[in-house]
């Protein structure tokens, strides 16, 4: 089902910056992670990913080749060193949510809409000033988060929290007590990374109430910026941290 | 469920031109409409498209402004002026389907995919030479066309089809012997329209067989160029012809 | 895309009959309907259709000839005889979208779910005293509806909206300015109606406000009882009312 | 995401015994299997479930709680003892396809259909001689299989592969090279076992060659029996085998 890695990524990025309660966050952080020097930060990223392995032959198949995924990022620190948390992941297909476990993401599957930059016509938003980009997360027919970048104009200061490495757990089910290992922290191996132009405005962002009591804990009190921006990166491997 | 026009809409265009058989495009076109100066030519069209009302709220929710299609345009003229006649048509969303057939554009349900334009990384084609555009349609889960497109260059031409006013049957279904209209030869009111840089090449294009005899009719018979580009329009009304 | 009538139907239904507002279920009748000698009686109705056409060939596919629906029906009355009217009804495929137009029954796209009567285990409701069956619509990603019945015992009384004729208007959206027909309300041509075993119990029904003000016209003011039953017709044609 | 175990699941099963190349199956068994006293015994089966956990609050989710799945099972034996193996499933819900990878059983995500017995009407078959069942699986917009079955009458036998053990390999991706577990062969805990009437008769059984070379070795060389039944089972853990 999952070709190995490097798996190349290419994606279309609505970014939302925010706060969230420090206590919260810490909630979700496992031994060896710590809040750090910007305790609550935290971001919600919609992206929509094109990928293809090694061979590039996913790339004849677009039917299968893309996705869409909707994150949440805790801010955090591995023995001082800046990382980020994601206690919580959407996709809209399985070969990424399965390849996602494989890393220690834990994705889950939602659905995932977000404005696609346009040249031309009125029909979406135009990367300039005044375009207007929207994201929307839904899971098992119900609304949970809802958001908008309104652009101002072009940052040359990248979202920090999209430069970060993330730190995810290696979790193996032990379904017949055979004794498999135990939850390891692990970041991913990866090169090629790519920024387009970014663009920076004023956002809005929505959690609604439908998904429980844990990731209540993570709604916004308060919104910082949005940006819109295209992003590369080529995923190799795992290593412990 | 469906908003009174104008209709704005931007689209990514993923355009295949090619020949079918004269005699079976002949059996395509209603009254009034002939082959004319270039009989056999028709086109395959995958685009995916963004689209809002005169008021534009339906930007804010890309859960539903957005859909794919792929359309069949055989060349055809009206009264000696060139038009071209889409006899089927597929879309994944009701909606743009609802409106088709309130236009006489005979949409059918399916799921088109096609390859969208990156800037950054490996994981989709890039608009440049060499930058290769994939489209699939499958409908009802049998994969029913395929097509591909390798970028030469920029050209100035735009692909003829694509240029031309589409000539509709509207058909009123007398579900209740009402005795309601007669079938009536339409087109779209139209303004606004808009083409990005166009991108032009190579051209593969592929029907396979399981949508019945009567699709069968338009297999290619040899295959013209390929063109990848932006597109945009405001559809405002009807007009008999 | 639509085979002629006559169609043939085969459903699981969950059925919720509630009160509504009656100066609101007024405003959704259309110059030749009145509310009749129960003004406010209302019905939820889920249903699992399997259908075919008169030759049969959709039962080989059931990948097309099944869907689900959600349709509130109103109680009212034309020329003094009981009908009922569906100012709205969703579906989760296409072709009965359509041919829901066409018969002048305004259906739109959700996603609808219901529970299904199982015979062995506990993965799913029996059709005994206790069976608890659940009912549930999404619209564009929100949840719209829920409802559940939990059955007490079976009953020969047929639930009254279920037994009368829907009155629909017919309506020829005029894109070009035909003049094509007037709105027109008309009934079905419905033959071979079957209730299997009718099982009636307690019902919960909850409308969430996710739809706009018009459909909060149709929200509960107070929930009756609940059926669980299977119902077959074959549908032939419509006319005049 | 996942519910810790038991998991309650209520079936309605199209299944169809046939034969494959027993040179082909032996090369999907793992060390410690063999093909046993009946070579080249395989089934097709298509299977429709309604599932909940301890607690039974998934029911009120007909949204989430119901799947499709359709799956090959070879017959082989472990030290003597016939049990089954699964080289491939298809599902179509993410939930079920994670918690196959947690027992060892390698499902993928498909489009998976199946006729719904009727107790009334001409839209779907009857449980009674000439009923006629139909399944079909799509992986990726392609068909990849379909089968009926045409019932002649009850049996009292049930069939063979699909009363027996199913013998998974639990995997553990080593992501970031921690030396998880090797693969190990498992079993599943199952209890509460129960078939309703099984119905039996003709069938027929299609692979169509879109699923690549590994799929294909699996392809049919002789059809036998179908066979339409419920069944209910809780799975409660794994074991090594």
């Amino acid at each position: 089902m999952l070709t190995p890695p490097p798996w190349h990524f290419s994606g279309e990025v609505i970014m939302v910056e925010y706060r969230v309660d420090p206590a919260s966050a810490a909630r979700f952080l496992p031994p060896g992670l710590t809040l750090g020097s910007d305790p609550g930060a935290a971001a919600a990223v919609f992206a929509e990913w094109q990928w293809c392995s090694a061979s590039g032959e996913e790339l004849a198949e677009p039917a299968s080749n893309q996705f869409a995924e909707f994150l949440v990022l805790i801010g955090c620190e591995r023995e001082g060193v800046p990382v980020a948390r994601c206690p919580y992941a959407w996709v809209d297909q399985v070969v990424p949510l399965v390849r996602g476990w494989v890393q220690g993401m834990p994705k889950q599957f939602g659905v995932v809409h977000q404005s696609r930059a346009t040249a031309v016509g009125r029909g979406g938003p135009r990367l300039a000033p005044g375009g207007r980009f929207h994201g929307s997360l839904s899971v098992n027919g119900r609304r949970a988060v809802e958001a908008a970048v309104t652009l101002d104009g072009r940052t040359e200061a990248k979202p920090f929290l999209h430069t970060v490495p993330l730190a995810h757990t290696l979790v193996f089910p032990d379904w017949a007590s055979t004794g498999a290992g135990q939850p390891t922290l692990v970041a991913s191996e990866v090169s090629d990374v790519e920024f387009s132009d970014i663009w920076k405005g004023e956002a809005e962002l929505e959690f609604l109430d439908v998904l429980g009591d844990d990731f209540a804990e993570l709604f916004p009190i308060a919104t910082g910026d949005g940006y819109v921006f295209s992003y590369s990166e080529t995923l190799r491997g795992g290593r412990i941290l």
